[in-house]
This record gives C-alpha cells, sequence and structure tokens, in this order.
C-alpha cells in the first residue's frame, strides 16, 4: 500500500493503512487463541437446542450480521432474522424469545440500544451471546456469553480489523469448522493491492457508485458501500444482485459505476448474467474476484470463508481512494468511533 | 396532481398518476370487500399459535414486508425475520420451519425464486400465506393462505397502489384492528400535494439524494427513495435514523439533501434531533409530516398505518420529479413490471 506523497499528507490515513494491513495477523491469533473458548460457547449454546436466531448489530457490524444470518441458515439449519432496535426500543415489543438465540455484534459492545435490546432479550428468555472486541464492554456484560474478537485496540474510525475478526468469530461460533488457512490467504490477497489503487485514480471524481454482491458476498458489497461512504463521501448504495434487477436496475448506465463481487463459487457463479446486463447498458462495471477482476486468494478457502478476503482489496480501495480525493480516512467528517443510538 | 405539458409530454406518467389518485378507494375496498376474508385468515394462522415469523419478498414488496416486521414485533409480540431467498435457491438451506409462519408479499405472485421459497417453506413445516394482487398467481398457488389486496390491475412499472394496499393488508391480518378511516385521511393527504410538487422542482438537477426515518416510517423511507431510484434514476439511499448517524453521516452535507419523514408520533418525535444534527451541517432536508413538512393528515389514525399515508406526497413527488426531467416515470428504462431473479 503506497502512502500519497505527492500531497504533503502523508500521515493521513495511517491508521487505516496499519489496521488494514494487520488482519492476517488478527485472523491467525483468533484461530490460535480464540477458538477454544469460541467453542465451549457454540457447545453451550447448542446445548439450549435454539429453534430461531436474531442478530442485532449497527454500522459495520450489521454488514458481519448479515453474514451471521447466511451462516445460521446454511450451517446451523435454523431460520434467523436481524433485529429492529426500534421495535425495542421505540414501541417498547416484547416478542416472546424462548428458544431463540440473540446474538449481538459490536465492535465496542458500547452502543446504548444495542444493550438495552439484549438486556431486554435475555428477559424475554433468549439465550443471548455478545460478539464485540470489547471484553469490559457493556454489552458483554448483559450478554450470558462473550465472544472476544480478539483484534487489538482499532483507532481508525473506518472499522477494517474488527470486521474480518468479527466475520472469522462468527464463522467458528456458527459453523464450528476450521478455517483452514484463511489467515494466509488474506495475506495473500493483502500482497498484491497494486489493482485496488489503479481503481482509485477511476473513481477520483466519483459522486455515486453501486456496489452488489450475492448471498455470502452480499456483505461484501454493504461493507464495500459504507467505506466509501465514510472515507471517500461517496454515495455508494449496496444491493444485492437480485434486488438490483428490480427497481435500481432503472438508473444504471454508463455514469453509474460499479463494484460486483464475482468470486469464484456458488455465488459468484451466478453473477455471471448480472455483469453482462450491466455491461450491455454501457455500466462500468469493476469486478472484485475471478478473472480480470481485483484478484481475491480465496481459491483455497470455503465458499462461507471468502467474505474475509473479498473485502481487503475493497478496504484498500476506499482508504486509497480517500487520500487522491484529498480526505483523511482516518478522521472522517463528523464522526466518532462510538455512536450513541436510541 | 398537475401534469406538465409544457414539453409536449402530458400523456407521460399518466398510468402512475391515475394509480396514486386511485389509492384512497383502493384502501376503502379493502376495507369493505377484503377484510372479512382477512380476518378468518388471521384466525387460521393463530390457530396455528406460529413463535416466529418469516417474511419474504422483493422490491416495493420487501418495504411491506420491512413494515410487517415491525408489526409482528409490535402486535403479535413474536420475534420476525426477512428472508433471504437466496440462502434457499443458491446455497440449498433447509431450515426448521415448524412453528414458523411465512408471509410472502408480492404484487404479482410471479417471481420464481419467491415461489420457490414459498414452497420450501411449506415443506419445512411453515405456515405459509402469500399476500398478492393476483388471486390465481404461482404464489398464491403453492401457500397455504392468500391474501387478495383487492388493488385492481397495476400498469404503471412503478408500484404505488399496490405497495398501500399491501400495507394496509398486513395491517388487518397482523393487528387484526380496525384500520379506521384511512381511506379518508389518504384522501385529503393527497387532495394537498402542492408542496410535493413544488418540491420537484428544487431537485431538477440532483444526481443523489438520502431519505431517512424511523420504525414505521423506516418502509417510507425505502419506498421513497426506491420510487426516486426507478423513476428519475437519482441514487437515492434510504437509512434508518440511527444508521445514518453511524458512517454515512460522513458523507452528509449541503451538496446531499435529505428527505427525512417525521410524521407526528413515537418515531417522528424522536426524529427531531436527527434533523437538527443534518440542519447544523449545512444539510438541505425536506421533512415529510409534521409541521413545515410536506403535509400528512395522520392525525386520525394510529402511528402504525401512517405509513399508507406517508407515502403518498412522495409517490407524487417521484412522479412529479421524472417529468420535470423529462423522463416518463410509465416506462422506467430497463425494467419490465415482473422481475424474475432466481
Amino acid at each position: 500500500m503506497t502512502a500519497v506523497e505527492d500531497q504533503g499528507a502523508v500521515v493521513a490515513g495511517r491508521r487505516m493503512a496499519a489496521e488494514i494491513a494487520e488482519q492476517p495477523a488478527v485472523l491467525q491469533r483468533l484461530v490460535d487463541e480464540g477458538r477454544p473458548c469460541i467453542s465451549t460457547t457454540r457447545a453451550a449454546i447448542l446445548d439450549r437446542a435454539p429453534r430461531f436466531v436474531l442478530i442485532a448489530a449497527r454500522g459495520t457490524s450489521d454488514h458481519a450480521a448479515v453474514y451471521a444470518k447466511y451462516l445460521v441458515e446454511t450451517h446451523l439449519g435454523l431460520p434467523a432474522g436481524l433485529v429492529s432496535p426500534s421495535a425495542f426500543t421505540l414501541y417498547g415489543a416484547r416478542p416472546d424469545m424462548r428458544d431463540v438465540l440473540f446474538l449481538a455484534v459490536s465492535q465496542s459492545g458500547g452502543s446504548p440500544d444495542l444493550v438495552d435490546t439484549t438486556r431486554r432479550a435475555a428477559e424475554a428468555g433468549a439465550t443471548t451471546v455478545a460478539v464485540t472486541n470489547t471484553a469490559g464492554s457493556p454489552l458483554a456484560g448483559v450478554a450470558a456469553h462473550h465472544v472476544d474478537v480478539l483484534a487489538g485496540p482499532e483507532t481508525a474510525v473506518a472499522a477494517t480489523k474488527t470486521y474480518t475478526a468479527e466475520l472469522l468469530a462468527l464463522y467458528l461460533l456458527i459453523s464450528g469448522l476450521h478455517p483452514g488457512g484463511v489467515a494466509e490467504a488474506a495475506a495473500a490477497t493483502l500482497s498484491v493491492v497494486d489493482a485496488a489503487e489503479a481503481a482509485a485514480d477511476r473513481y477520483r471524481y466519483v459522486d455515486r457508485i453501486v456496489t452488489t454482491g450475492r448471498g455470502f458476498s452480499y456483505p461484501t458489497a454493504l461493507e464495500a458501500a459504507l467505506k466509501l461512504m465514510e472515507t471517500s463521501y461517496i454515495s455508494a448504495q449496496a444491493f444485492s444482485a437480485a434486488d438490483l434487477m428490480h427497481g435500481p436496475f432503472a438508473m444504471m448506465g454508463s455514469r453509474l459505476p460499479v463494484i460486483a463481487v464475482t468470486t469464484p463459487g456458488i455465488a459468484g457463479h451466478s453473477m455471471g448474467s448480472v455483469v453482462d446486463r450491466l455491461r450491455a447498458i454501457g455500466a462500468d462495471v469493476l469486478c472484485v474476484g475471478g478473472p480480470g477482476g481485483l484478484r481475491v486468494a480465496s481459491d483455497a478457502v470455503a465458499d462461507a470463508l471468502a467474505p474475509l478476503l473479498e473485502i481487503l482489496p475493497l478496504q484498500v480501495l476506499a482508504w486509497r481512494l480517500a487520500l487522491v480525493r484529498g480526505e483523511d480516512p482516518d478522521r472522517p467528517r463528523g464522526l466518532l468511533k462510538v455512536t450513541e443510538t436510541w
């Protein structure tokens, strides 16, 4: 990753760059040190034989929640839903949560609405698990179980390493499978990011962009859009490929660039026709994964682990693009690291 | 609603205008003719004592599904989730759906992935209900129960009357309450749309916009954004107010206009601080409902019915804006009425 020196801003984005680069080590630590504890938590929650899974999160962690939902449906064989905290906090809803596994995902574990919703879920009978990067956080305190993603302090406002660490922790917790060489694959993916850096030039003057993916890669589209919004102030909209083919397709054309996640696998394979349709109407499509796209070293990992790798070149792209546009990705306008919502 | 004649395009948008205007009559018909049958369906599904609710939909109907999720949480006291069809259709997930109430919402009832997912839900033990505008549709055929929203044929590509009819049908089905004078309130709301038409001029040259709302009004933000995307090709992004205060807040400022749903009520009340924060950083905020905003005649209806009214001036805005920009809202680029996804 090359800092942009010619604008005298070499220190801008330093924290985000360091945390992006740290991810292979973070993932390896979670496999080595976190896995035994996560296995114990997994056994404890399966022992409760949950029949339905609810997942609550905000911001970047909400994309980890979307990932978890797919994992629950495909690997646990249980129906799952994302929680609307406002149903509880605004309207005072009190659903019956016996037999519910309630997962709360949050880097800081400090968002008051998540803490409140998790406490209410426990009171309503749910088995609660907090997945956070902060062992002593209020969220870890109110949940029956805590999964620590062990990513170390994250100082850039734009979350990077805590996102991939949350994905891996959720994979370990929900699938129970060994993640193989995912840390090595992350290192391999991060070793070749010239194309991602070059793509930043392409989007230098862009005001809006669409990201798209399917299945396990839909969270990648969501998270890439958020990174572009918060570091480069681009109106970046993420769509599942199926939703994009509905109403939003009308706005697509040569003036609205697309980033499509096409990593080989079940989801990536089905993206081919989507990319073809977009290119047929003149859209500029940058693929992530697959031939001709930003490189993702996903060959040796399961489909369900590809999202941990796909986001890496997109984090680099967002970081670099902010620098090219003269912004400091470490200090997005108007944001604090912990957002208090209600 | 005034057609834009000075560009020789008086027939453009004729269908969408007619269907917008038809909504009070559609809602009244559903109350008068549809309610008895919906009550019977409601009794049948409650008799099965579901413990969880899953809702599947695409496009505009997906926003009705978000509305239904809030209703289930607040009025039935059950946990609910939105279905990711691709978990079933791509990855072959087979969650255990005993004790699950599965609602599929679709104007046409013809989307193959919804039909497939509903069939699989029934096979997995769910009680299935299709909410459609097409009694003889494949979706109505595979579901155990069918709720007909009785909106009559919808010929504009951009859905309007089927959206509000779906909302009302879901309200009747899930709450079991009488909707009072919602049809009259819709007529009153549609009788004063000058401000919505005037707002179209304000957005004539806009490429991107943000819509926001909370709780029951979040579906309004989602649906308004979709109408702006599909008729005026604007990159319109909908956020729940809480999500907007996270990462996306960085991109907000004087160059990115906001439409905020602030109808008086629990959710609208809590929007005040959001609007204040946006205006403090120079954002141009158009409010919908509440003092100084586009007028919504919501005084006499329950909070949970406000979404049926709030969307009306926004439909008018989307229709009018397309005309002002020289587009035909009846014929969005590249769209068909029924989108086949997989």
